[in-house]
């Protein structure tokens, strides 16, 4: 694997998976691999899980870790081409990713979307340029419009809780008061195809995800229909993809309660934290026995660890 | 031990000092000891010393560190049970804390109080539910009411420095020009009693401790009679817990000059630091041959490795 | 080697030049010297290069590193001698400095200066604070008048890339849209007459740097004249030194162009980073094949590694 940005970075995204759900039976048994490797993680936004969850798999594997919060510890960086820069940006990208590329070799990069630029976001233009001028491998730490690391710990919690051969799997939008991206829904279809499950995505309408990632996928407008026999619901807010950026806040009721729950295959509840408390879900839900939400924070250490490995050579 | 979050965590005292002690005189001689584990640093509120000491310790025993600045690396948590989360808070505790818990194998946490709510302070409403909803080992990093890495430290410079079986210790009010805690303040009469010290507490009129630490203590609102024959002399500010959180203006000749040392019997002069050079205590105390300050600071790395590798499970 | 705060350190400049490129080419032969041994790294100010090079740097001795941004995660300190400390600042680099110092093997430090008191800064106040309260070796990571780190890995960089046995190198002023210290170029020129260098300044009238600097060295105020025959040109902004700190705005054609590189002998451009593109300095070259910024950064990792290794008490 030379990058992990996306699921077409993924030969075989199921062998992935098992090598996750492996490296967590046994998290030290790589420990000699990441020696005298560095991984460096380059933060343009704020984290939490990510940012532990990569850290804790580097150290597993017996990396050494450069943490950058880059506008917080350093200064703005320039991204367009040609810019005479004499605002606020103090540095270009140009020459600060193969500058943090010397001194590692991988390196994260977090970079959220402006959510009012819809082309440049989807362009994926500050992930692109540093893959384009890194000559170490990249793994995004959510981009613009994906987040694979967090698909990829989603997949394993889904191999790890299905009760069925092939569960029905509702991805369902949630009311949120803040504009979110669509990364984590994005990156949730990418997996799910190339899985092969048996996923639904529910939404309102004027909220339909970007056809990129929704084609081949069935939309429901309507949340109670769609969340009828599901085995499990992720619950996600995405701020609207059409009207780009815009808030969707007509319909608090699609906020998940154990009525709606109860409507399902006595579905297991995931979601990709943080999450608002009684706005996106109940109480009831998010603290009742068919929650995952904590197992799915725990596989981010396996997944980031199975890239990393990955990345680094590992075959087995 | 399982947490360590005040006094009643610890079986002995005295013998949890005396294994500081030991730990002091050769400080890798349990690098073993951490292999493979992880410390999880959580916070909430500034840190020097304690993030630093802490580090270090950890590093003695062999262990792996996170660090993460909640709020400003990540997000605002949100501690109310049962609160809709529409507003600024973005993480629940009831997730963040389990959450963190899995990427490590100790968490250690600072929490200041609000010196607003006093009954929530006092409840220890924070730590509590970090204790709560941790399945891992929780160190107290400072909370809004007690401190006790650093009252293991002092206890640990009392021993090593004391001339006398059983020294006379005055913890006094000092000065201050902002609401401070009466965390420190609580801590070191917790420990000194079950040290078994001769301790006073010399405070003004209206700026007594609450009853719960100092019960069974002497206070003297006279700090001149109070500092008489004094071996130690530990100056803190407090704010008044009666008027909670109010800054006591009236008393600023309570700062400790030479002149106040020179009632005592040749005391050692100790503070928790950080301190404000000529408000709290003047140059010459704090540039003076009885000065333990750094001491007492040097000595935080050796109480934080006790306590890490107690609860790492070390019985020696 | 005790100190690393300016060239007066380093009993010979080029042995420790050939010494860092003897650690390029085999990064980890060292990586023993360093065990159980902690890196402090204090920042008053902001830092990637330094920040990332130098934590790589311990990593690849062995070393465990600290990193404390002391405004951002700790308090402001104070440096004034005698001060009552009841305003801003919590707490006293009288404190400060050796508390950290208990906590490390040696300890790095940055602080800007202020550009609005040239006595102050000239006297390096704050760096000569820390080296006078820390009983560990300090190194500079860049203070008010002084970056020896990078002016090792410049001196690193030309003897790489020298094309003949003694270059001309030409360290040239540049536009800058803010106050920029003068330590890079200050530490270029004390660096480049203890190697030997033939070396020329070139800045507008009103620019020139101090004289204990400038000592010796030509310095033209004619741009194009100064870069005639160049083999290395060394871009560089510096606020005033006579007009204490003032921006120079008067002279936006002092930007290095492809045809201002043009008058040179085929030169190699060099840049400390960050840097303004289409300010200081065009993209055509940056991005054209005689740019060694690249490189230069790269070599800091080297610099910071030459130096612990040598305060670690390498003798080879």
């Amino acid at each position: 694997m030379k990058n992990f940005v996306s699921i077409q970075d993924v030969g075989d995204p199921s062998a992935l998976v098992k090598f996750a759900q492996k490296l967590k039976s046994n998290p030290y048994q790589l420990e000699e691999l990441g020696r005298r490797k560095t991984l460096g993680l380059v933060f343009l936004n704020p984290s939490l899980r990510t940012r532990l969850s990569t850290q804790k798999a580097a150290y597993q594997l017996g990396m050494d870790v450069l943490v950058m919060n880059i506008s917080q510890d350093g200064w703005t960086l320039e991204t367009r081409e040609g810019a005479v820069m004499n605002g606020t940006s103090q540095e270009h990208i140009k020459e600060a990713v193969p500058v943090i590329a010397q001194y590692c070799d991988i390196m994260g990069v977090r970079t959220f979307p402006s959510l009012t630029n819809k082309e440049t976001d989807y362009a994926e233009k500050t992930l692109q340029a540093f893959i384009n001028w890194s000559p170490v491998p990249i793994i995004s730490l959510e981009s613009a419009t994906l987040h694979p690391l967090q698909s990829l710990a989603d997949m394993l919690t889904i191999e790890e809780f299905k009760k069925v051969a092939n569960p029905k799997i509702v991805l369902t939008w949630a009311p949120h008061p803040k504009a979110l991206p669509q990364a984590v829904a994005n990156s949730f279809l990418q997996w799910s195809k190339a899985m092969g499950h048996d996923i639904v995505v529910a939404n309102p309408k004027g909220m339909d995800l970007s056809p990129a990632f929704s084609e081949g996928i069935e939309v429901i407008h309507d949340q109670n229909e769609a969340l009828k026999d599901a085995d499990f619901v992720y619950a996600k807010n995405w701020s609207s993809f059409t009207s780009y950026g815009e808030i969707n806040t007509d319909n608090e009721d699609w906020i998940l309660t154990p009525e709606k729950m109860a409507m399902t295959n006595q579905a297991q509840f995931m979601h990709c934290l943080p999450v608002r408390r009684n706005v996106v879900v109940s109480d009831a839900v998010l603290d009742g026995p068919n929650s995952l939400v904590i197992e799915q924070a725990n596989n981010r250490t396996f997944a980031a660890q199975a890239v990393l490995a990955k990345i680094l050579g590992y075959e087995g």
